[in-house]
């Protein structure tokens, strides 16, 4: 039986984290643009990303957040069976991470001057405003070699590699250390404390006809399982991780 | 050496069968969903057209082109050597195109109703608003079955299929009429009498380092050579063809 898993951020500083790290994926997924479509997908997802780096600038929290865990893996050096050096690696990175993200320049900001990505996203909001006659150095470029568009491609990435080796590492630690327990939603309704908690995470079986839609606070928060369909939702039986 | 075309349309509606023929191809490309990104391309696509559809009605505009075309190819009828069998196949389908279309309810009607469709639109336009925890339906939809998933679609693609044939059709009668003649653009820069146009299309080797950006109006057009790079344009050899 699959199972699938909702995350859901309780602050505006893990939704910040969480949309950049989701951007960063379909970035990956599509960057080679084996596939038609994903030249679509790949600049709306840079695009997405330079316009939240302009509205908020993560690096100090980013670093702070890295930081934290640092001072978080340090009690596992205590703990006997550990290994020693892979902890050590690894509070390393968090080190290397939290110094560099402050002293970068302001995440994406390269990424403004670059002139084909200006003109595709002066357009991208216009409905089929990517056509040809539209954005006529844009269909130019897709008929591009390959190797020339990667050189393109892998520079824009590169202003952001700093930004996703920071949230990859984060993100990752805060999942592994979010242990999983069974819960039940009455009614389909549920709710908790939400105190010090960046986000939460449901997993639920893949068939079950139902998606959780939820709104919290710094303080509570509640989970609502929506039918697929006509049904009662009944009592919905998931599981339920804290992240804090 | 492979060449690349452009197409400029040269009014408004003209564009916009443009851009619904170009967002069309977009679906058709995307629509088995088989590689990463396509989902978001899909969805753009379908989202651009629904809001193309709410701004301007192309119907009636596009069943009399399709009849202006039956027109045109009675007069082939009468020329030696010419197919009668696939003539008047062509001329019935424009027929009947011509007659559906005005007869159709307002196209895209039924898109706006969908529920998927419509969660998925009121998110679209912020950066990383297709998050899962942003649109967990979507989420839902994206980890369900393919059969399901391409029901789902088959069903948004029906709405549109009256649209996209006779588009299909109209734009490759007029791509077919429109004969290549070779110009050349003296300093990068060309104009001519537009009257009557539909759209021009340029053809010119894939690997010349430049991109043609056209303005024109009911009246003139005039053709501009971008260089990409620093280099000077120079002269530039191409090949027009004027769709009347």
């Amino acid at each position: 039986m699959s199972s699938l898993v909702y995350e859901f951020p309780l602050n505006e500083k893990c939704r910040n984290y969480l949309r950049l790290n989701e951007l960063q994926q379909q970035i990956r997924l599509c960057r080679e643009l084996s596939a038609p479509g994903q030249a679509t997908a790949l600049f709306k997802a840079l695009l997405d990303i330079m316009e939240l780096l302009e509205r908020c600038d993560v690096r100090s929290d980013l670093a702070k957040d890295l930081e934290a865990q640092r001072g978080r893996l340090a009690a596992w050096s205590q703990v006997p069976g550990v290994d020693a050096t892979a902890l050590a690696q690894l509070q390393g990175q968090l080190e290397q991470l939290a110094q560099q993200l402050p002293r970068a320049a302001r995440l994406g900001q390269q990424l403004r001057e670059d002139k084909l990505l200006a003109a595709v996203r002066s357009r991208f909001a216009i409905p089929g405003g990517l056509c040809p006659f539209d954005v006529p150095q844009l269909h130019y470029w897709l008929n591009l070699p390959v190797v020339r568009q990667q050189q393109d491609i892998d520079g824009w990435l590169a202003q952001l590699q700093l930004l996703q080796q920071g949230l990859e590492l984060l993100l990752t630690l805060w999942r592994e250390a979010g242990q999983f327990r069974p819960q039940q939603a009455v009614g389909g309704f549920f709710q908790d404390g939400a105190e010090f908690t960046e986000m939460i995470r449901l997993r639920l079986p893949a068939e079950l006809a139902v998606y959780p839609v939820v709104s919290g606070s710094k303080y509570r928060f509640t989970i609502r399982f929506m039918p697929v369909g006509n049904h009662d939702p009944g009592n919905v039986d998931f599981e339920l991780a804290n992240i804090k």
